[in-house]
């Protein structure tokens, strides 16, 4: 039970509970968030209004307060409104946010090699014919932005079938998807049998592909093997040892460039570490491959942004770090490309290395996790 | 012509102008951005060698300067490396980057209703056999985050074939592409008659569609023009009038939600104005129809914010902004949709109005510009 407040000039209302805790809200924002069927539309939930339909001089008139709602009448529109108190207290702003740079989801939780005995992974037939199922493989690639997938198709383009359980594919300059295999003339290393460090892919690219699909075909090769990194763990990591090291990788942006075909010029300029305005940690870009000159940082700052990026490196490449496995055909992975940096081990000689990749979006991932956990509400763990 | 000093500990190389203008390199940089063919592929231009590959106790040994070139002996790889002095002078930066929040891209031109007599614009057939045609408008795009395009069929997907010119669609649940009419049971309120303020599309999305394609293929209904609003030029505007406006919007995420449709919800946190890690304005979004309970920000600040958010829409509502026409058929228009908003008047009455609208990015549309800039460089205007 709550008992509610109102200011005298009626531009806040605070919502007091039985052990006296108390919950502040400003008019304006209570008015803006109406859910009455004038302000948001009943059939899709779009908002009809747009602030410049609330007077300047809004007020609430008075507050009446119920078991579970909250009844507010505005003037001078003399419009009452009613608000669910679960609603509005899941939606408080008035606390400590407590946040420091580098915060993490809610939602997200950073791993090492350890994760290896518990490597997230479904069964492609499940996924697609069990909602549970599916449900289940996305909560982890959204908690650990990596998973396998096994018993998919051993067939091109099997990957577009898992690309289509969640989402849509991100089609680029490399096709709808790409063939990772040896070629003659690579106009990308990745087409060749070299080991490649742990990075991200297309940094060069922006907006950058947030997921990557890797999907196994042919892997008798010898070597070859697969490795995922979080680059969220690394960058924390980064931090704990060294934060001026870590601020300096996410205050000041680093470029990234690819023009290895014709036709193709791409550019970007992004920090290696990104936060979100509020310092919310929501990127890494590695790839040493494509790393532009870095021009942005300033001339006092390069040596010790030199030295962060080293150390950087090495954390990545940690073997503490790493989860390593082989795919074999009809298996692949998922990263989410802005957080897990993937590799793999050179490899050569006899047998035949043939994997297939293509690019998707988060978008479409994490509003297909919240429509089935939404449909299917039990807990996942 | 250039002279050069070393330091005692072989760390920085100075080049000194004749004007006795000094730029500062250091070793660590230079040898990172070395492009002799073990460093850097002589195929496809990708660096072959990752920071691990580069010794701590790097130096430069000894520095000696020609014409067009310097030359450097590295210890202890024993190493010598050329490079080319414009190439150094264009990526120097031991200069003062003099760069305050919010600025903005030496490519972009920022803009108000003035551009109404200057709209840029291309003709579709041109634009597909003239690359200089279709690199002047790509320019145009880049510059203004708008351009008209005339002249291509009157026929449903012809749309496609405008994205097709510099890239590729981005397909989304509303398809790869949607149709922009009337509809009976609209999921969107895009699909009524009803006006729509000027906004940015899908900001719920993230990665948000960074460019948004809209094609005429009947317009015989009274109103329904379209409008587009410079939001680079409104958020300067803002920050012109009221600093800690700018700063308040661009400190804290909104968050924007869709849940129109079955098995879609799709939520964003980005804020309204967006800055890189280094304070250059990169993206605007404004939606009032799927904007979010804000809770993000402050209960101390909320205030501000509201105030900040109310004028922000009053300047991106003032006519003194907007660009506004009527499309025919076979006409388009594309914006930036991280910075140019787009709004329509209300139609109804007699006739009809058909639109159809997709998604792209801006990694193609920039890669193929920079592609035929460097292919055509005679300069555009």
């Amino acid at each position: 039970m709550y008992e509610v407040e109102l200011s005298d000039d009626g531009q806040i209302v605070t919502l007091i509970s039985d052990a006296g805790a108390r919950t502040r809200f400003h008019a304006i924002w209570l008015r803006d968030n109406a859910w009455d069927d004038q302000t948001r539309s009943a059939g899709n939930g779009q908002r009809l209004i747009a602030l410049r339909d609330i007077p300047v001089e809004l007020r609430v008139e008075s507050a009446r307060i119920g078991a579970s709602k909250l009844s507010l009448e505005f003037q001078p529109e003399a419009k009452s409104v009613d608000y669910d108190l679960d609603w509005l207290m899941e939606h408080r702003y008035d606390n400590d946010h407590g946040r420091t740079a580098g915060w993490l989801a809610p939602e997200i939780e950073v791993w090492d090699s350890g994760l290896m005995s518990a490597v997230p992974v479904a069964d492609f037939n499940r996924a697609g014919t069990d909602g549970g199922v599916l449900r289940d493989w996305l909560f982890q690639v959204r908690k650990f932005g990596f998973a396998k997938m096994v018993g998919g198709p051993v067939e091109a383009e099997g990957l577009l079938k898992v690309a289509a359980l969640f989402g849509y594919v991100r089609e680029t300059n490399y096709g709808k998807y790409f063939e990772v295999r040896t070629e003659v003339n690579p106009t990308n290393l990745a087409y060749t049998g070299l080991g490649l460090q742990a990075h991200t892919d297309n940094p060069y690219r922006d907006p950058v592909p947030t997921l990557q699909i890797l999907y196994c075909l042919e892997n008798s090769a010898e070597g070859g093997e697969n490795m995922v990194v979080d680059g969220f763990a690394a960058a924390l990591r980064l931090k704990a040892e060294n934060p001026a090291w870590f601020d300096v990788l996410s205050n000041h942006c680093a470029r990234f460039e690819y023009a290895g075909e014709k036709g193709v010029r791409l550019r970007s300029r992004r920090p290696m570490i990104e936060l979100s305005a509020d310092g919310e940690l929501t990127g890494v870009r590695f790839n040493n491959r494509s790393t532009a000159a870095i021009t942005d940082v300033p001339f006092e700052e390069m040596d010790t942004y030199y030295a962060a990026y080293r150390r950087f490196g090495e954390i990545i490449d940690d073997t503490a770090m790493e989860v390593t496995f082989k795919l074999n055909p009809g298996e692949c992975f998922i990263v989410d490309n802005t957080r897990v940096l993937h590799a793999r081990k050179g490899y050569s000689g006899a047998g035949s290395r043939w994997l297939q990749g293509c690019y998707a979006d988060k978008d479409g991932l994490l509003s297909t996790l919240a429509s089935l956990e939404a449909q299917l509400p039990e807990a996942v763990e």
